[in-house]
């Protein structure tokens, strides 16, 4: 795990990188019931879904949204600490066997309100799946500090 | 698993339920580190986080949102579905043997915009520890048919 | 996890219930043959199971039995405990992709030989599967306290 | 996996063996509350449980039947096959670091009623903690063929 | 667990034994990613291996070595440690659902060349597929004490 | 995942990279003797190793061997593969809350005896713990293409 300071004034609106991505398993909604307790049928009874819109299994959102900003942690940063996230949406399901990704893109910059010294930087998330559809969004907030602060 | 059709008339503005609590233990961090791929010191270098902040390992965010929110799953509303999360906010980290629930209030309701039949339902979630100190806070969006519909 | 104190007297024979399904999958197995250490090729090597009378991997009876009674979890009863279960018996194998629930019936309640103030309940357990078939039956002995001891 | 043909005849009353053992850890509790979603707070709320008679999270009885009962899965029997428990008792909690093994005994022998060339062996298993206290007892019924049958 | 007590006499140049079996599921392989944190494409990726040699995803090396020699570990000699291991080749790929089991065989045997109460016995792993393809050999080095040492 | 083509001419001898470290939890343990089947009591059972050398349970060799290994997969090399190990040595025991990463360091390069325009690469890998004690050596070997090829 590489360590890079990147300061407030590093991040270029409009910048963007795109991550690893990873194919959702069974197994994976299977380890995620078992951690969250959501065992709801929509992700745990496949006789149930038959009978749903989407006549499958799904995601849990709460693991898309795992995987997806799991796959963005690649390097450290450690002048910077995530803040939390804004208009988290689930656009699409995602079913056994999809295979997702995630494009950040710096979104938004402004100042502190109360302290001099940092910065928040938005990082808009997009998950999307192999056929490239978008899946999930969220914006994710990250205080960083000045450079010369 | 119940089922319990809960309509959008049926939700009260400043109703609260408060959910069944988890230890979050090392096995969860763990697990959840091998479930996203992110292997960040924060979480599964304890040598690390000797010299962090909090002098200990940390429970990622993923996994406090994860858990928080699997922790309210206890029924199935067959008329309402999760539409996504706004103003997630991480409060306080969680450490290893801290214990969590969450409380689910009902903080807003409104018509949706374009379709005359459904409502967004606004449940404030909050995620507590063993404490009472409040470690996480998110407004979560349900999409709710109207009894009349 | 809501809580409901349900006592010896408001058992009544005959009342049932349903809980909710799961799909049994290759990772329930592959889980549960690591938490028990139980390899048995029944169960983990899918080609001596080609030869087999079932022609396939089939679960733990353990695992059935674990899920099975693990469904019916859905309160807590303060007034009451487990005691243990007479006569489990595995019917049919249960298949990868199998779904399971199971059917709980009051059948029996007596009082305590040796405690005035308790009986035990007994809950007759029935698991099925998808195609309506009972795969595993156990007595699950519950002890409980009465009203007005 | 070694295989060895061991036939009704075979089996001798009061013959006994010792399995290895297994600790307990709170990541089998993790696990297997995650496998059957049973989030009992007995089990995964370290809080809840400091109120309660033991003061500690204590294992499931599924857990325990199932470490105690796979533990004995040492060798395979082709002309034998599991037919299920009887009497199956939980006497004392197994907590978090207990290390616990099986002692199996044969305790019956009898034909099968309906089947002339089978028969029902009895093995009494006896699952035992550090401290040499007994935790669960159960017997459990295998059909073994005949030698000569 | 045996255990049996095998001195360097005991063992015999081109002695061999053969395994028990496990298939190489899925979610072994989602569970060893997560384990070591080795989230390569060719492991995770479905769709990335779509366009590889191979056209599917592929088990880590060291799943196959982990459970290669995992299933050797059928008795303890309490006489004898493991010391390490040569020549370790990765000669085909594991495949999910692919079932591989462990031939060992002992290769060669010398004194230890400081300590004269102790021998290297070296045991020739070859891990096979269901089709009998080798997957992967090794070398294990084995230090056993001498009878009469 | 950075894809980064690193040719057989790119490598210099005496080259070293340092990897993150990662704790050795009983999880992990627990987990890895769930996958591998390796129920060897020097791992999971506490009681067994209060009597050994160390007084406490250990890490299997396959554990180490594979986190030690996988904290070193943070690019992928498309011009290079795995060809496997030699002189793998278990040189100290890693415990449970152990922490420990890799230094890789470029020690051999030599020509393919029989493709002209490959390379074989040998990377030392040195696993160490929180003490900086070496408990893991390792030289693997990259079979790897040659620039102008």
């Amino acid at each position: 795990m590489d360590e890079k300071a990147c300061y407030f004034e590093d991040y270029q609106l409009g910048d963007s990188r795109t991550t690893g991505a990873k194919t959702i398993t069974e197994a994976d909604i299977v380890i995620h019931a078992g951690q969250t307790g959501d065992f709801f049928p929509h992700h745990i009874d496949a006789e149930f879904c038959k009978n749903t819109e989407f006549g499958q299994r799904i995601a849990h959102g709460t693991l898309t949204f795992s995987v997806g900003v799991g796959l963005t942690a690649s390097f450290i940063n450690p002048v910077a600490f995530s803040y939390g996230y804004d208009h988290l949406r689930f656009i699409k399901p995602v079913f056994i066997g999809d295979t997702i990704h995630t494009v950040v893109t710096i979104s938004d910059k402004k100042d502190h309100k109360k302290r001099a010294n940092m910065g928040i930087v938005t990082e808009h998330l997009e998950v999307l799946n192999q056929k490239g559809e978008t899946v999930m969004v969220a914006d994710h907030l990250l205080m960083c500090q000045k450079r010369d602060a």
